[in-house]
């Protein structure tokens, strides 16, 4: 089942796409007489966290709902993720990646943070900004939590993930990197903030693909494009560390809640590799088998 | 005037503190038959977002409802934050923290981020953990956003400050210096990420104290005092980059929200200076003049 967020005159739902049809499952629970059951479809960390009987519900839900669905292009599609959930990032993932950047893949995970409020829907304008003329994008599967948990042993891990989605861990290569101040980066290191985090930095979406459909992320085929032109292509196969890994690191004395959301890093082909960076304008596709197509366009800076 | 999030049977409300005393401002509005002003008294960012006005009645409310108040003892307070707010640190701000630290002084200011779940209040334990044994402290002066902004020149930086709180940005040395593998630190830099949000690493509080309260927060002295023994103490005065210059920096192309806060970097006189570093039972005490006392007593791993 593939579930997502959606806008409604009475804030975000969480519905069901099934092909191009979409079936808001808080109305579709009112309309079966189940009210009770629809608190679970008005927050996303609910539904998650709401487990096999929330999944179960909405299963049901979406097939009585059938006959009121809505056409996919008259929906807006919201990120999915709740405001108050985290976004753990991976650095270089990806062997290629890290080549092309002239970074060594690390010996262990690490991690930084996109902030809460940087995630822009499916559709949604990407920011240039007027003092970042290095605007990069990575195209990533991103792991949503599904099951409260800390210091999850690796062999537990996929017990606690709810499904995927795609994340483009967009980046401003001059403030990432320190341009203005290189010595800063010996000391520092790289800038993970404000080289990842500025306003309208993280598409995320368009919709999760929940394990039932899709229980095994590996090998999938991975994709970006920009403007058609097929940018990044690789197999998720080629991860370094491997999803249990990833949160079982992470995990370590660091609660996931729910609605978390872990990108799991980007392959090759960032316009770091040839210096085609993004400019206004620019159609970028992040693209991953059995998950959808994220779709955005480069704003002028604002 | 001194406000704070304190806990009530019916959800965090903003309040005022007067010496000992506290207003629950949501429930002397409605007393006082404002009732339509309550909203602002149920989330600190409406509250702040509210400006003058909020502010206005905030402090009829303290003088109407003071036949009401409570005595503090017998108030939870909680971190003067919402969930979804951000906060951003800055790395070495003060001269000689960098030097016991080993760290060259940034020549521009760098930021780092806490995430939004590691907040505790005052009065609320740091939690150690099995693997960290340099759990470490850091008192710093923070900034409350009151005002949203983005691309904030400093000269109108202080009309975007609400007031001024106490964080205590507990730190993980052998995370943050990547000891388990330390060649790390040259390809990506320190783990910002695992070495400063581990669960229950950011003490925030007790109060805010609003720019009426503390017009100018140079100089004011900040210590941190570990089981009596003074540990850190200092002036703001000895801050590298001011407080308009960090606002400047970190509000490129990233929108500030009220309710935001930004960490100004620690003294010298951290555990990381002599290796005695926080313990089980240990009580930590923040305290910064015209501000207040933030007390933390450390748990036993969990």
């Amino acid at each position: 089942m593939k579930i997502a967020r959606m806008a409604t005159v009475a804030g975000p739902h969480v519905c069901v796409i099934e092909q191009d049809r979409v079936v808001d499952l808080a109305v579709a629970a009112c309309e079966s007489g189940l009210d009770w059951m629809a608190p679970w479809f008005r927050d996303l960390r609910l539904f998650l966290a709401g487990g096999d009987p929330a999944q179960r519900a909405a299963r049901q839900l979406a097939v009585a709902g059938r006959a009121r669905s809505l056409p996919l292009e008259a929906v807006k599609l919201l990120a999915p993720i709740e405001p108050g959930s985290k976004i753990l990032a991976h650095v270089v993932n990806y062997a290629d990646h890290g080549a092309e950047g002239k970074l060594i893949p690390p010996e262990q995970p690490f991690f930084f943070t996109k902030l809460p409020g940087t995630t822009v829907a499916h559709g949604d304008p990407i920011c240039g900004h007027d003092f970042s003329h290095k605007l990069d994008y990575e195209v990533e599967l991103a792991v949503i939590i599904g099951r409260e948990g800390r210091d999850i042993p690796a062999a537990d891990a996929y017990g606690h993930v709810a499904g995927y989605t795609i994340c483009n861990d967009i980046s401003y290569r001059e403030l990432q990197a320190n341009e203005a101040a290189p010595t800063l980066t010996g000391r520092y290191g790289q800038n993970w903030l404000q080289g990842k985090s500025l306003d309208r930095s993280c598409p995320l979406g368009p919709a999760i693909a929940l394990a039932d459909e899709l229980p095994d992320p590996y090998p999938l085929q991975i994709v970006c494009r920009v403007n058609g032109e097929v940018r990044q292509n690789a197999s998720t196969q080629q991860m370094i560390f491997r999803i249990p890994e990833l949160i079982a690191n992470i995990s370590r004395a660091m609660t996931l809640y729910p609605g978390d959301v872990i990108a799991t890093g980007t392959p090759s082909g960032c316009g770091v590799a040839d210096g085609r960076y993004l400019q206004p304008g620019d159609v970028v596709e992040c693209e991953i088998e059995n998950i959808g197509k994220l779709v955005n366009t480069v704003m002028r800076p604002a």
